[in-house]
């Protein structure tokens, strides 16, 4: 039995999305729902794993996902967006990888072990965290996904993955999951307006896709650029200066940012100069994504069904993998 | 709100059941089913956890339990007899739980810890080994349970349960899940045959329900006595001699079975002897067991219907906890 290529990608619904997003993930979602079979999730349980406490946090951004979703071009008719929670194939089937590894193997995890120094859990780490990875197989295999839009930090999840799918095959001998391969993006890392780290929803230091357009003006001209440029006749560095950073992956005239550089650079070039172009970049981009999102805004209610509808056809989908499941596991009465 | 008394019990399908499980639960089933909501859960789920790799072995006692539970008078028409890997919203009510208490927690559970050193699992302890109280605890909830039938050695899982009852209330702002208590059994703990330790389904010990007469009949013939009890005119002891045991247990005739024991203590009565009074008291109880199950063995289509329908039951139960449960959570959409 061959496989066929099925993409499984999707977003926490723990913020609106920003730049990031949109550099790292959802152009590509957007070239890919042509080319493959494309399932992307609202992974609203994993968000719970450590929102738990905060379940309205959760509630209110599906919706704002969804939306983020569809202002970029996702097309609901193309893409199969779902709601994880509202897929109880996944836990069925989560809970029976957990019996396929062992605790050890899930403490060593990079990613988890990464995720739960960052969160400071300190010996309180909820047993939902450490048990995510396992979480997240279930949620690639559910749609027998075998490529995973990841970043490198992420690598170690499909290791996991493709673990289970082996061993499931191997011990209920059948050729039901197929492995999972990790599609890498290409695309550079954005930085946060703070010209630190990574854009982050949560950091205070993101452009989101939603921003109206004078908070983007008040945000690019906020942004970090070269603290050593005082004057506007001193030369100004572009390594490191997130307005550059952003020109190099926002502008379409390579020459006019070239140009910029090697000016500012020698001197001459104020930083407002070029924050402004930057801003004209931007909203070019951001304009018409904020256009759609304020239309289908309009109609919360219709984005809904969209969605639900979306997960209609994924639950149709978990539900035969998982009779598949019970079949391989005798688990059939 | 106040809860109402709901009993939850089960047994994991991984072998046929025993004059131990007799003894220690499915008569108190049998009486409990007249006073009590009673829902008895194969537990093939749990099964699954160490017998991951044999899923033909609880396949198969699926039906074997299920005509054990008919045969000792288990009415399905009074107790919602179901099967736990048909509600899959326990899973989904378990990865919840999942947040709610931490990997150290579970690591500390006594329970656990034991079995886990009686398993000789060393550094591979299974995740969903580790993470079943968790499980057992969506098990006994999602019916609302409040009173599990439970030996001892159990009392950390009603513990754990307790735990994530009052957590879940507590942080989702709800009075959604009754506190559970353990009804501990009254009855000893029933021997092997051997004498030694507890009769277990795989030690070789076990009088199972299911033995055909000439089966007691050797099975007692073999049972372990006095060791130095050698000739008939010795006198014997009756302490941790597994036949009197038995007949504590068993016998109606208190006044015979005092006589064989003073007789027995001073001299002059030979095991055999106390063995076909044994084989007699033990044959009356496990004859009508026996046609009954012989009875129901005859169309285990029928009988597989019967646990269908009262997993329909249960289904509908956990669907509308689910239901709360989602409420709770905001995962309503």
């Amino acid at each position: 039995m061959a496989h066929k290529s099925i993409v499984l990608t999707g977003d926490r619904p723990t913020g609106k999305l920003h730049l990031g997003h949109f550099v790292g993930s959802l152009q590509q979602r957007v070239l890919l729902q042509d080319t493959h079979e494309q399932f992307v999730m609202i992974a609203d349980v994993q968000a719970l794993t450590d929102n738990f406490e905060h379940p309205e946090k959760v509630h209110e951004n599906v919706l704002e996902v969804a939306l983020d979703y569809l202002a970029v071009g996702i097309d609901f008719k193309k893409s199969t967006v779902f709601i994880q929670s509202m897929i109880p194939e996944i836990a069925e089937l989560a809970i029976y990888y957990l019996n396929l590894v062992t605790v050890n193997r899930l403490q060593r995890n990079p990613t988890v072990k990464n995720e739960i120094n960052q969160k400071a859990f300190g010996e309180s780490v909820p047993a939902g965290f450490l048990m995510y990875p396992v979480h997240q197989a279930a949620d690639i295999t559910i749609v027998k996904g075998t490529l995973v839009p990841v970043g490198n930090d992420q690598l170690p999840m499909i290791e996991q993955t493709n673990e289970l799918v082996r061993s499931f095959n191997r011990i209920y001998n059948v050729n039901l999951f197929p492995e999972v391969s990790a599609a890498l993006s290409s695309s550079p890392r954005l930085p946060g307006i703070d010209g630190t780290g990574k854009m982050g929803k949560s950091a205070g230091n993101a452009l989101f896709l939603s921003d109206e357009a004078d908070v983007v003006v008040k945000k690019v001209m906020s942004m970090y650029t070269d603290p050593t440029h005082i004057r506007v006749e001193d030369p100004g560095c572009i390594e490191g200066n997130t307005v550059f950073t952003y020109l190099d992956i926002f502008a379409t005239d390579r020459v006019h940012v070239a140009d910029l550089k090697s000016h500012y650079q020698r001197g001459g070039l104020g930083d407002v100069k070029v924050k402004r172009y930057l801003i004209e970049v931007l909203q070019e981009v951001l304009e018409p994504i904020r256009k759609r999102r304020a239309l289908y805004a309009q109609d919360p209610g219709e984005v809904m069904r969209m969605v639900l509808q979306g997960t209609h056809v994924a639950r149709e989908v978990a539900r035969n993998t998982m009779q598949e499941v019970r079949s391989a596991m005798q688990l059939n009465y």
